[in-house]
């Protein structure tokens, strides 16, 4: 099945490796519990270090209300140059005024002094419940461990760190070289925590990049810029975030190679496999939607732009009539095209054409906007996969995208029906 | 407990009464089974008929797929001179290419032979599966016995003929006078068909409206209209429809009141009556949202203008968390300050307040943009009752605005996860 890029199909040439965030040489992580969760047993405080100077880049959520995390975060990545993020989970510190936003400076000071850095280059994150104040105590008595634990190997006790209703540890790493001549390989290494992808604009998402490469923070965003768009930005209903949203990626140049500062061939490489990183953590996110049973790509081709096509492509994929026919293996193809009929983006409904595939076989089941005959038969079994995907051709234009979401599930309504108790 | 408009409160006084549709004089209408649907017993066919000439309005779907029916209502209202609705249920004749046209047309004629009128003057709607051939022989075997069948006791069976998922009959009917001077009241019927409220832009709404009063077709258009925007367009996410919705209003003129062809007070108070019954079916189809438990009213007050609190409060309402914590009685307020800050309209969160309220009382949770103590235990009670008001101060503008939802529920997942089974 064609599910979009992965590290397999990409134009660049790489090798998935072990590691996570800690793939990269140089890097640090460690995770502890600090008793922010009510669970006498889970981590919920989690750091991802580089002693070495970083260049840094970050997007953050475009939501009106932020985080106090996020106003922290996006103060000291101005400079591009975090080397540390210090995260917790358990409570987002949202809506927690003036007491929120000090206690976020506090958290990225106890790590500053910690480390023998300015705080300026630590970043904050938050992910848990809004509005109850952070236990703030418990992170400056955490901070010790915390950093104590920091180690080569501690990026899966990081990532457990920061995760909520997530059931999944999602995370990756990749090797490649910058370009044929270099001997040197480059590694990316990415975790992300995030699993309420049925309405993502509400779904704290954390991600945390790291890379040995070598290059400038401006050239650094840009690329982060280009994979997000193409990657966490296909799992929206419109791009709009929660409060909390970040995606951070820190590049400590231990690989050796020439600064990447220009949109050079060795730019391009970087930027495509940070894009297929993400890319892979965005489907893991959507294959861990809470209560999802199936993961759900909805690729359109045929459209005007680029820029369509994923209009088109995520409001099929956000569609809750599509989400509960996928749960129930159903191939209501009517519930698709009215989706891409609200879209609010131009395409042809007279050219459109539609079509279920999973990794058993394909079907076509509307054809220039009309039905096709087909078997119900076929089209269940093809459906009852763990992923299937919608492809949609919806009009003769270049423009072709893929937007990622899942089913939706009686396990949603229960995990979101009552989470703070 | 305040949810916005209701007869009782409106500033035009006026008296429920019964009849639905056929409640203003000289209309008549029936309602039988044909044989669309596949059930023995249900209706699945629906006239509503005023033998006087009517003016009309109509308002459509704004996707870019509509139906054949639509197309062929939207022309034939172009004169506003509708005066019978023929509408199916069983099968939604979109996505059905040149026959599914042919077909609606092809309803539009039949209804006009029998009736003897011009097709011109004959409105088409239809609601159910998506893409599957509209069965016009079993219409034109029908056209007989409906006809036969219309009554001015008829509109209850109209009702069960365009239902679908719909679990309870959603109608009502008021008498006004139109000024103080007036003896001859004026009278406005009405019916709705429609319950997939959780992503309503995706579910057929058909609402048939009518009125005894004498009303030129320019000022009843722009009547509907203010009456539609202040409705059922604050149920829906962003103001898209499915491929088939349509609201139609027709006016025989039969109370013999003076025609109303300007905005004077008359046309003022039968604006406010017509803009009353769509707010009382709007909450009546967000009460029978497929799955609903509770009736979900948020009130938005102190935004910039009543566009931007239409837009807060739609985002609330429309929010997958917050229907599920509702369905929880989860006093969860973080999710709600969440939605506003992506509902695309400016607000100031640091002067945002939000209360929860039912018929037991009320609890305020935040306030300035931060937690209030209060409660869980009166919270639960309070959000446990089956109509829940969610009331936010977003800033001290004058505009105000209430949209109305249903909490998510394990059923919704199961009325969609095998719908066309």
């Amino acid at each position: 099945m064609e599910t979009g890029n992965n590290p397999e199909k990409s134009q660049v040439y790489m090798n998935l490796v072990d590691g996570g965030v800690c793939a990269p040489q140089g890097f640090l992580a460690s995770g502890i519990r600090c008793g922010i969760k009510e669970s006498a047993v889970k981590l919920d405080l989690a750091l991802v270090y580089s002693p070495q100077p970083c260049t840094s880049a970050a997007v953050f959520t475009t939501n009106r209300v932020q985080a106090a995390s996020v106003v922290v975060s996006r103060e000291h990545n101005r400079d591009g140059k975090i080397r540390a993020l210090i995260a917790n989970s358990g409570n987002a510190n949202a809506c927690t005024g003036t007491a929120g936003l000090e206690a976020a400076r506090r958290m990225a000071d106890l790590a500053a002094e910690k480390l023998g850095h300015n705080a300026a280059e630590i970043a904050v994150a938050s992910t848990g419940v809004i509005g109850v104040p952070l236990p703030i105590e418990r992170i400056e008595a955490g901070i010790d461990p915390l950093a104590d634990f920091l180690d080569p190997n501690g990026g899966e006790a990081a990532l457990e760190a920061i995760m909520t209703t997530d059931t999944r540890k999602k995370f990756t790493a990749v090797e490649f070289t910058l370009d044929e001549k270099s001997t040197r390989p480059v590694r990316i290494g990415a975790m992300v925590k995030g699993s309420g992808m049925i309405h993502p604009n509400m779904a704290t998402m954390i991600c945390v990049i790291t890379t040995d490469a070598a290059i400038s923070a401006p050239l650094l965003d840009t690329a982060l810029r280009r994979a997000v768009n193409r990657s966490f930005n296909r799992l929206t209903v419109d791009g709009d975030m929660s409060t909390n949203d970040m995606a951070l990626v820190m590049a400590n140049g231990s690989a050796g190679n020439p600064l990447i500062d220009s949109k050079s061939a060795a730019w391009e490489t970087f930027a495509s496999a940070l894009e297929t990183v993400c890319v892979g953590l965005a489907k893991a996110m959507a294959r861990d939607g809470e209560g999802a049973s199936r993961l759900l790509t909805v690729t359109v081709s045929g459209a005007a732009s680029e820029e369509d096509a994923a209009a088109l492509a995520r409001s099929v994929a956000a569609s809750s009539l599509v989400k509960t026919a996928c749960f129930g293996a159903d191939a209501n193809w009517g519930r698709v095209v009215c989706a891409l009929g609200y879209a609010g983006v131009p395409f042809k409904p007279e050219e459109t054409s539609v079509e279920f595939a999973s990794a058993v076989g394909s079907i076509p089941v509307c054809k220039n906007g009309e039905a096709l005959p087909f078997s119900e038969e076929k089209a269940k079994q093809i459906l009852l996969e763990e992923e299937i995907e919608i492809r949609v051709v919806a009009g003769s234009g270049e423009g072709r995208a893929s937007a990622w979401g899942c089913d939706l599930t009686y396990d949603y309504v229960e995990i979101n029906g009552d989470y703070r108790s």
